[in-house]
């Protein structure tokens, strides 16, 4: 199933994929899903969020309740890979066919699903799909967000043929009683532990801040070294804060995105706009860690007489998986447990309903990045695994 | 004149100039300057690479010969000021009124020109249509250049109308004798002198190089601090020895451009591009300015498992103008002499044809940007000062 969308939001020049949130990509990505859903007669619907449920047994609206949600998402950030996302949604369908051809009979509907807009890539905000249906993002706020072309997500959505009115909490979440989320690991825990699947403990609290470096343009040429307010320079003194701070805390702080205005070579900058993801194991840590840096930016930006602003965009606090559901599949499938420090919709799920994931080795590490890779045979594990759990749960 | 052209290519959100060559204001300010030589009967020839040149007097197909060029560009810097370059155009129409009003017969043509593309913004190469002309750029170069958008320069002079084959040195200079340039100051030299006007010696010789610090993408969440090969930090380092190394040696070194793959908040970047401007007081200084950073950038990126990957992109020599004319100049407008960082297009035209500069006092020093400012009365100093010039000259 991934070689069926393999070429899919593909870039021929980096071998990544760009497959924002309602872009051309995406809507194929839709197709596919819908197609998949159809040739099992599993039932579509796709809420006001354009998340997309394939249900085997009895919809909410033909009175099916207490339902095993299984899948993840098939958007990817920019330059993505091929299994982020994509695995657990190809893994969901699979084990329902293995389930079938065994002749499983389900004691409560099975639902394969398909989150919109998990990455954030194109809006700014990680798994958008899952916190407007669990209520934790605002519909008019996400509405109102621009992608960077100018557009709001309601045009984007308009476009794709949704109404922004069906925008927002659903009572999806009603009609399930558990969800798991299988997904390729990023970073190398499972080969440490020389296991091919491994069952999630928790997600790290994490967020986005923005940081907006102010100086003033100059001429590069004729402008003194000392006579400069250029805001590249506190910016780099935080690049290295960065890592120092969160290699001593054993966190994460990764500037990924950046803005530099007016952009010509030969002039000075006015501003260096640079976005900051950070992590850590707990809150207290993640808030020291980014007040940290904020005072190390401004100590170096204030002998230069320029200046930093920190905008919170986005902070996802700390999660604990269902203790009793992961015991159990870890367990059953003599799995090793690990946290992890990539937030997932499962996150965003799990303090509505009770949530676990599975992950799959990574034999580099990897991921969000064209190189990232999953041995077939892992896979295969993977999938056999997922199986296992539906078969135990359901 | 000033007044005149306020309004284009403004961005209304920075208040600066987007003057870009061949853009739709580069179209609308060529406009204007036509109009400019049709309401003082000057004729108007346009060379083959977009150069203007408006004449007063037999132009070199009347037999005109000799001529006295003053003038200088139109074009910006991205959200540069309204006076690096277009004063010294106004500033030659200004003078020659004067002369006219007081019923000064010249001896030799007065031309004022506007040179294409002196910024180098839209497709990488500053002075280009001087150094076009001279036969310094070589037309197939030229013509292959991009901008950000992929267009060719060949294709945007067809799309304005110009025939590509036209472009290259032509015989223009053979009709020339002497270049006058006047130009705002780029920094503070003449507040320290206490005077409206100087007289350039020379230009710094000065240059573009292109690094590419490269290392690989991956999860900013997932990955451990030391897992990572995160090309954003050497970047860092070099922007910090830029500094450290310009300022040691007096010499100038900016970061004001750059390109961040594949630019995901969420993904540790795997190419960070960056643009060096570099300039010093000599071209020994100059070159060991780039070696040594270039040398601290790899020392930076060899732990990270990185790399930095150098481009030369342009490098323009020093530039020392004609003495007796610059003496005879200071002497006349009893005014100081002083360097320069900037490049401009008197500084290409130098080695063929004899060539001086003319600066107005710069009250904060500020240019590139939409804070550059000239004082009314130094502006009118300024054209005083180029009326007495030609007045000798011619």
């Amino acid at each position: 199933m991934l070689d069926a969308i393999a070429d899919i939001g593909r870039d021929p020049r980096t071998g990544g994929y760009r497959r924002y949130a309602w872009s051309d990509a995406d809507m194929q990505l839709r197709e596919w899903f819908a197609g998949e859903a159809a040739v099992r007669a599993m039932e579509l619907v796709e809420d006001g969020n354009g998340n997309q449920f394939a249900w085997w047994g009895s919809t909410p609206s033909d009175g099916g309740q207490d339902a095993l949600l299984i899948g993840s998402h098939l958007d990817s950030v920019p330059d993505g890979g091929a299994y982020d996302g994509p695995l657990g949604v190809v893994s969901s369908f699979a084990a329902v066919d293995r389930l079938r051809a065994e002749g499983f009979t389900p004691k409560r509907p099975i639902v394969v699903g398909n989150f919109a807009d998990e990455e954030g890539a194109r809006f700014g905000i990680a798994c958008a799909g899952s916190q407007l249906v669990t209520g934790v993002l605002p519909a008019d706020k996400a509405l109102g967000l621009k992608d960077r072309d100018g557009l709001t997500l309601a045009e984007v959505m308009t476009a794709r043929g949704r109404d922004p009115r069906a925008v927002g909490r659903t009572d999806l979440l009603d009609s399930i009683g558990t969800f798991v989320e299988l997904h390729v690991e990023q970073g190398r825990s499972l080969i440490h532990s020389d296991a091919a699947v491994g069952v999630a403990t928790a997600i790290w609290p994490h967020g986005r801040w923005r940081l907006d470096f102010c100086g003033e343009a100059n001429h590069a040429g004729a402008t003194l070294m000392e006579d400069r307010h250029d805001p590249m320079q506190a910016y780099a003194a935080t690049v290295l804060a960065a890592r120092r701070l969160a290699t001593d805390a054993s966190a994460r702080a990764t500037f990924g995105r950046l803005e530099v205005e007016p952009g010509g070579t030969n002039a000075i900058p006015s501003r260096v706009r640079a976005w900051l993801d950070a992590r850590a194991a707990d809150e207290g840590q993640l808030d020291q860690l980014v007040d940290s840096l904020v005072h190390q930016a401004r100590a170096a930006a204030d002998p230069d007489g320029t200046t930093v602003t920190l905008t919170t965009e986005s902070v996802s606090p700390a999660v604990e998986f269902d203790v009793p559901l992961r015991d159990r599949l870890a367990s059953l499938l003599d799995a090793p447990v690990l946290p992890t420090g990539a937030g997932h919709d499962a996150g965003v799920l799990s303090p509505h309903v009770p949530t676990a994931m599975l992950f799959v080795r990574n034999p580099t590490g990897v991921s969000h990045s064209p190189q990232e890779f999953a041995e077939d045979a892992d896979c295969e594990a993977g999938v056999e695994a997922l199986t296992a759990v539906v078969r135990d749960l359901a």
